[in-house]
């Protein structure tokens, strides 16, 4: 168990900051924790960059049993530290205990999938095209391929997910699967449990003999360090979980690059639930109204997925969805939010929508008993009123849901078209709603990262299908997932190899097949005999 | 077979553009060739990119087999024009006949490549978690991904391959085989050929039946009509080739976009050729200089993988390399180059080469007798010259050769280390110089896309482990190809589907696997049977 320091960790080693810095703050009373964070100036963010790229080359050749054997190791360390990280956890973030044991369980069983993936080595996606020395009108070289890893990369932690997506959650995971060196810079929400997770880490790259530059904790204001982090020529990737803005500053600082790095922001969605007739026909209404508003305000509403947009049909049933909401929502007690600035941004977004005249309040909760704990908010709105005023459909990171009322699946459509690009949307529906849904799932696809029936969008899975993703402004790059195996190729790039003479050839592309991978061979995949 | 119009193809319709135009040029004799390209405005644009957009949702929802049948068909179509297309190639782009001829083949090749990529439906990607309902503590959803189209991609033809990087060249290839619409901006030094070529696409659209919004072909300037599709909020890709100026020019034009797009643009590259001793030891160095110099001048030079920098050991071996290169280039007669723009830049690069003090002419050509026809050159520098002056190893479009002696392979692996991304490095090695070799593969893999030993680079494989890309500033994007199967996954990205009804889901991801895809069950791979 390691005491807390208030450190950065630059390439293993403790390093106090030169600036003055930040504490964390207990969520539940808003007191301040020991000890104070300093900061690090640009000189000390450019000894962990540096040493990043100085560890590159050594960390990314290890094999495929070594690197697995590292994620192992940091999940491990992880775990023995888990009580106290959960602890601080607690304290820092006013999440319960048992979400956050949850949460830690999820992180470390992210790096033991990774580590799975990295040992299996399909994201090697080794290619082999044989020469062909009588082919006409020209012979064709032996041809290879593989993929490598683009080199150090920056993790910003999110707020809200202080271990799953923090120091050593999915980006982070997936970037060292990849073979890439991470610099993460701490979120300032969380510092204790930062320092801890990133303790753990390093621990696991010296008693993995890896060079210390594989990992680096910095801790810094997000305008100063974050942007130098995303200047820095020797980073050549971004993961970032947060807000709109601070993701947009992200990609804006990355376009200003002479290098152009892919910058992996996952920003706002308002994760659109979609109810059809069926689902509430024959008095469902109720149950579903309840389970809605459970997911509306579970962890006080503040997850990515948070069901911020829910469109509900006219008539009679569907005011009883309405209805039965309300009551729920007005019975629900406002939790404790991460940071009061996460609380004021939650009123300010709710005063906001109070004031669109398009809106209407159905229900409000109950203002809780500790800090930043402001009342669960329903509002209802039309479909017209989306169309015409964007505002409302713009996400309050929080536990305020907007009902859109709906009549006709035409213009439901059409709204939803109009809607931006969302991390989820979901359908409640029966059987008798599936002609309406299949002409809505086109729709939905061009919206969304992942589209889920008759449940709620706020679990996100850890696996192999899953994407946590989704068009502009879910995300600054729709071609992958910031959750799941999958998120592995965001750190890589193909290179081919031709002709190269057998003992030079990477281990994934020889003939002998060395670590067992599937390959695709001519074009046609080969599966590894195991 | 087409007579030519002169008009843009908006949507399956010839449409003349409203704004003044300009006339192909016959690359041998200067002259303008009829008839006139009428330039679109950005109203005319807009028709081709709504278009483009509206046919989407029809033209994704393509079966494979109906897709690749379509591929198919545009490669019937070029083909049944193909002495047209490639007798007007010519003229336009003064390249020779047989080369366009191979090249017309390179491009019907490449669909019908794309067309059996998109039967197999690999680039699918189907994943399936299945349910787990008895996993505690808490049950499994059932999770299904595939990959899906982008949408609508722009692409800018190249004028160094008016048919493989062209109207129908890769990039339309690969982005068609996705399932995205088409819109190409033609390249002003061969207008006639691409609308020939845009005319058999359109006929091959019409022909399978699909919407005439999934191609059409726009004639206007690159600073309007190429900056307007970049900025088109419908456009949701870029696939260019060309110049860094270009390329650089549509990176910053797409960043400042609400939303963030991909582009893909390949730029330049020096591909650096490293002779190692054992492959020019016992009087091998003329031989190899005679081939080194016969990849230089080819096709006047105008080859993104054009060997323009090449590291030759110091000593008497790597002196009469030297000489036998200079004696080759001595006697190679310049020929007609693309444009006369291109014939002037070449100029400009050359003289502003000569310039430099780090750098000796070694030998100048022969100016050819047609018009546009510069000098092939000779010139050699140091290793240290390179480290200290980084305009000597900046790209000159053609026939223009840069030599740098090295006596020292850690001196060797840092220059390389300083040098900028390449589309391909190429060594030249025998046994003897494996040791050596090894050591600089890691500079090799970091700094291109393709590393090959014992060849030259001025041939680019189409197949499935083929890399075309790299590093900045080969590319703007470094994790993909522009030649070969992988392209196709530019356009893509992944969705998942959760608990969705079996007769809502895409066919890629239904328990019957009705089109017989290899897919990923539980993070395992399991063949098709087919």
């Amino acid at each position: 168990m390691t005491s807390l320091t208030g450190h950065s960790i630059i390439a293993g080693s403790p390093v106090a900051g030169r600036l003055a810095g930040s504490a964390g703050i207990e969520a539940a009373t808003g007191d301040p924790l020991e000890p104070v964070y300093t900061y690090v100036d640009d000189e000390q963010l450019g000894e962990a960059t540096q040493a990043a790229a100085d560890a590159f080359d050594t960390y990314r050749a290890t094999s495929p049993a070594e690197r697995a054997a590292f994620l192992h190791r940091v999940a491990d360390e992880i775990e023995a530290d888990g009580e106290a990280i959960v602890a601080r956890a607690v304290a820092e973030s006013g999440l319960p205990l048992g979400r956050l044991a949850g949460e830690l369980g999820r992180t470390t069983g992210q790096l033991r999938m990774f580590a799975e993936v990295v040992r299996v080595g399909d994201h090697l996606e080794a290619r082999i095209d044989p020469a062909l020395p009588d082919r006409t009108p020209l012979p064709r070289a032996d041809i290879r391929q593989r993929q490598v890893p683009l080199g150090p990369v920056a993790v910003f932690g999110a707020s809200n997910f202080p271990l799953a997506f923090s120091v050593a959650g999915g980006d982070t995971a997936s970037a060292l699967a990849a073979g890439c060196p991470v610099v993460v810079k701490a979120h300032n929400a969380h510092p204790g449990t930062s320092e801890l997770v990133g303790a753990a880490v390093a621990r696991a790259v010296a008693a993995s003999g890896l060079p210390a530059g594989v990992f680096s904790l910095v801790f810094g204001s997000g305008t100063s360090v974050g942007q130098a982090l995303v200047r820095d020529p020797r980073i050549k990737a971004v993961g970032f979980t947060g807000s709109r803005a601070g993701g947009l500053a992200l990609v804006a600082t990355a376009a200003q690059r002479r290098e152009p790095i892919p910058v992996y922001a996952e920003m706002s969605s308002v994760n659109p639930v979609i109810v059809l007739p069926g689902s509430i026909a024959g008095g469902q209404a109720e149950a579903l109204a309840t389970a809605y508003v459970a997911s509306l305000v579970l962890g006080s509403g503040q997850f990515c997925t948070n069901p911020g947009l829910t469109f509900v049909p006219s008539g009679s049933e569907g005011d009883a969805f309405v209805a039965a909401a309300a009551r729920a929502v007005s019975q629900a007690a406002g939790q404790t939010m991460l940071t009061s600035g996460i609380a004021q941004a939650y009123d300010k977004g709710v005063a906001a929508l109070r004031g669109t005249s398009a809106v209407t309040v159905e229900a409000e909760g109950i203002v809780g008993e500790a800090v930043n704990a402001p009342a669960p908010l329903l509002l209802s709105t039309t479909t017209a009123a989306l169309r015409d005023d964007p505002a409302v459909s713009e996400e309050v990171f929080g536990a305020a849901g907007v009902i859109a009322r709906w009549s006709d699946t035409e213009e439901l459509a059409d709204v939803l078209r109009g809607l931006e690009g969302q991390l989820t949307i979901t359908v409640h529906a029966t059987e008798t709603d599936h002609d309406v849904a299949r002409k809505l799932l086109p729709v939905l696809e061009s919206k969304a990262g992942r589209i889920l029936f008759n449940g709620w969008p706020t679990g996100v899975e850890v696996g192999h299908a899953m994407v946590h993703g989704g068009p502009f402004p879910a995300t600054s790059d729709p071609r992958t997932t910031s959750v799941g195996s999958l998120a592995i190729y965001r750190f890589q790039r193909p290179v081919a190899y031709q002709d190269v003479p057998s003992d030079l050839l990477p281990e994934a592309t020889r003939d002998d097949n060395p670590w067992g991978l599937t390959r695709r061979v001519d074009g046609r995949l080969r599966l590894a005999q195991d």
